[in-house]
């Protein structure tokens, strides 16, 4: 296995492990939301948290390597970072607004983990694997998206932001 | 203060530590580097980083507060990360695109805290605050974009990646 290879196996153990820890933290974070479209955001992104390890677990196999032994750290700062934060907030629009940017910069990390693993596998010309990164890539991307709409709201309703403002 | 303006706050201070750790970490990090482009690029990060905290500075100062008492675990938690990952391989282009791989993990760290600060900003009708943190927002985007590009490389020259690929 080529060095730039082996780097590219690191990329994606670090991602399972954040993957992991995010399936470990979501289903807390959802009894700590109050706004019903925050709630099943975050419920949805769970789901798909699965899928995504499930892709990880597949390209590894194709590499014959397995997800053992590493704790991603990154992850693991942000989620410590984000409950902090959370649990000063009581539940409402304001802790809503908190559990939003504690979760945006949870997706931002893994938009740009995916970006580089994806953009890595083309380079390695591992096709397949680049696929379904890009797939995942996609996911979080519209996670990220879906969770700025319910913060700033529409035209039609008031976003959790505008509520978090006016608590006293 | 409304809890949403203390909340506001705890972003500032959080961000004022992150820049605060980036500035620390960087010179390393651009000694740890091989590519020219890639070195002048992480130097001007570093000087445009030491503009993000005078930002941060006068916006908390205009709130009343001070930057003193909070470390980013995030941010902490990347830099390790980061720290592991480069240091594990020799200099030369594989370490470059492990370098561009962990700086993107912290830009989009930021872009996201930003995105963040600068939204709550106006929220809470702190227009020139919204527009400083904007400013910054889009100085870490500009910065994300040309380390996709020395990583990628363009029509006329090779990128860090495709160099790295090569690495046996």
């Amino acid at each position: 296995m080529s060095k730039f290879r082996e780097a590219f196996a690191d990329q994606l153990k670090d991602l399972h492990s954040a993957e992991s820890q995010i399936r470990e933290a979501l289903p807390k974070v959802v009894k700590l939301a109050t706004d019903a479209e925050l709630k099943e955001a975050l419920e949805d992104h769970l789901v798909k948290t699965k899928d995504h390890i499930q892709r990880l677990d597949e390209i590894l196999n194709q590499l014959g390597e397995g997800p053992e032994g590493v704790v991603c750290k990154g992850i693991q700062g942000l989620i410590e970072e984000g409950d902090e934060h959370i649990n000063e907030a009581e539940a409402g629009p304001l802790r809503d607004a908190i559990i939003i940017a504690s979760a945006q910069k949870i997706e931002h990390y893994e938009i740009s983990a995916y970006g580089t693993a994806r953009t890595w596998a083309e380079e390695l010309g591992l096709d397949d694997a680049a696929g379904l990164l890009n797939e995942t890539l996609d996911e979080e991307a519209d996670a990220d998206e879906t969770l700025t709409s319910i913060a700033e709201g529409g035209l039609l309703a008031e976003g959790v932001n505008e509520e978090a403002a006016a608590t006293r």
